[in-house]
């Protein structure tokens, strides 16, 4: 079934926010083999939103909106989808006896305006919200499908996964089955002529490579009658790919590099320590993201200042005052005071000027020292950006440290 | 000018990405004074690219398009511009030496594919890429505008600043003007109710509420003739605003919370350490994100293990043993602790349960203590998210450190 996306308000076109809701049903509707055929987005202006589901409805069996379901005067999606699938707004007594217990819950009285938001559509499927004051809710007519649901992420994504995806079910024809693969070290360009004998003639699967900033990516997708059918024809052809790419690839499963160097220190049980200057906290934050990292993480200091240098990771001030805070000498120290403190089997230190100020010609925004010791050995890498972004900076930093991790324990 | 942005990608349909270029475009276009009238997205299919530009320029002077200006096969967003503006691809002698030069900067030999990417519209403006290899370009035909940008956002923004956005700056009628304003502890109903006199009959200057997260936050738009008089139209406005709703405002202009306390230390002149276990670091990250928080930030200790916290912070074995690492006593500690390490004016620790394993039916998933010393006292504060989705529960923490220092110095 083709499936369009119709995101409605006036922020996104301002740019005051990015448009996460449209990623994310778009990867769900893909795994649930829909063929996603178009994002549209408008702002809160009726006859735009007339017009966009008009337009959509002509190249789409089924439509999912989000936004303008909430209780402002501007929010008027609920009634233009009435009015295109011929039904009027009635009182619910679901979405009332909804909209009161949220607010009890809350110990706060319901402001008169949200009444406006226990109004269905009377043939509507109405879908509750558990995060919000917004109901959802799926309508029909003449073989025409619109899933209604409300624009803030949270809100929307619980309202797809309980009540949405169930509903949609009913619809699936064929299915969709893909694999991202992920690999460095490997240009767009490049990544295609290797595989040119696979993706000339091309049909099903398909394989498309998608250049992200510092890697490039690969999707390979199959649609077929069965799950199984389309599964096997995607295994089969990422044999091949292996064979051509194979040492560039990281992930089968469009994982994150750093998920990858987690899952890693996890299956082999090595317990790693950080000490971070110009990243702040970054690697640690990166690291403990992942539930379970207290397994294999003991401990991350963020020595910003010189002192904190001396006084957690015992780096002498000699060290810093010959050849300063951003140099080998200081990365190599930190990591071993870190190594000290610690006793982690890896500990990773990082030290150098992050931008966009502070740097010199001989040390400029972007010059990073990465040291690390393991296994009884210190070692120093040296690394520039080329960039005077800071968060940039500090990003491309992250990934090269994770690098080390990686190569350290693979 | 009435602009659209057509993003394509079939990546995007697919949820892989999130579309970050239509936000930026959008905001910078808005700067500008252009409305900004759709958004849309479509894979890499000639058919449907060729039906996306006819239907855009049916409601727009101006069409933005984003990616498909690569060097592979399903690269054709080129092509397609030409096609309709009535023009033919040549050999451009900028972008052969510009992709010649590139390749030998990185001392690689470039593929044969990427000759692709020399050839533009004969009529066309082109514009060198800094960031990679597609040139991008602007085309005109009968009172309708296309720029074609590349679609890696480090490529796009970059482009934009440096050709596309002086390139439309020729198109700009009448001047957009607007401030987001910023609050919390109030309700998108509510903030509306209280508004209500403002809002009833509003024509220009537009107020727009809209709830994100945790906040809501008001955008105030005027469009007039000259960008003094929009300017002036929103500043009085907000004056009445503020008279409505000053106190639930942090910030007028857009400002994450965040850097709304990161200004207030720098201002102040106060000293911050931190000490956290559940956030990872992602407090020392926040702060540090700022360019100059080396003037303000020690140190940031992220004590993950118990024996991180007894070494680092003198944690004493006994509190952990009696009342556990996620109790209001270890938090005092940490914080006791840090302040002694640290000597920094404001000293915040945190400790909790960042889930989704973890919880007990005494200490759930979400319970987080927070811990704080300034000016010779130490406090705690609890807080217990009610999500057991780690990711919102460590940004729900984060928000409420950053509140407690904000009520602290303020």
């Amino acid at each position: 079934m083709r499936v369009g996306i119709l995101n409605i308000g006036t922020e996104l076109l301002f740019g005051q926010v990015v448009n996460s809701d449209a990623a994310f049903l778009s990867k769900e509707l893909n795994n649930m083999g829909f063929d996603v055929m178009y994002h549209y987005i408008v702002g809160d202006n009726p006859d735009r939103i007339r017009a966009a589901i008009n337009m959509l409805f002509k190249g789409c069996d089924t439509l999912i909106t989000t936004g303008g379901l909430g209780p402002t005067q501007d929010d008027i999606t609920k009634e233009i989808a009435c009015e295109y699938m011929k039904d009027e707004l009635i009182l619910s007594d679901d979405a009332m006896n909804s909209l009161v217990s949220r607010y009890q819950s809350m110990n706060h009285s319901m402001p008169d305006n949200n009444l406006k938001q226990a109004y269905l559509p009377s043939r509507a499927v109405p879908f509750i919200n558990d995060a919000g004051t917004a109901p959802g809710f799926a309508l029909s007519n003449d073989d025409k499908h619109i899933i209604c649901l409300p624009g803030p992420p949270r809100e929307m994504t619980r309202m797809f996964e309980k009540s949405a995806k169930p509903y949609l079910k009913q619809f699936t024809d064929g299915f969709i089955y893909y694999k991202i693969i992920r690999t460095f070290g490997l240009g767009e360009s490049s990544m295609e002529m290797k595989l040119m004998p696979l993706i000339d003639h091309q049909k099903d699967p398909t394989i498309a490579t998608y250049a992200k900033e510092g890697e490039c990516s690969l999707r390979v997708t199959s649609k077929r009658k069965s799950f199984d059918e389309a599964k096997n024809a995607v295994d089969n052809m990422i044999v091949e790919v292996d064979k051509l790419i194979g040492e560039y690839i990281y992930s089968f499963d469009n994982e994150d590099f750093e998920k990858v160097v987690f899952d890693k220190l996890i299956e082999k049980n090595i317990t790693i320590s950080s000490a971070e200057s110009c990243t702040g906290g970054l690697f640690a934050k990166t690291i403990t993201d992942f539930s379970g990292s207290s397994k294999i993480f003991d401990r991350g200091l963020v020595t910003y200042s010189d002192k904190a240098k001396i006084d957690e990771l015992g780096v002498k001030k000699e060290i810093l005052d010959k050849y300063g805070a951003v140099s080998e000498e200081t990365a190599l120290e930190m990591a071993k005071g870190l190594y000290k403190a610690s006793g982690s089997d890896l500990c990773i230190s990082v030290t150098g000027i992050a931008g966009p100020g502070g740097g010199t010609v001989e040390k400029p925004v972007g010059l990073v020292y990465i040291g690390y010791f393991y296994k009884g050995q210190a070692k120093v890498k040296k690394i520039q950006a080329r960039d005077i972004n800071r968060m940039w900076n500090r990003n491309y930093t992250l990934l090269n440290m994770m690098r080390i991790v990686y190569d350290c324990i693979n």
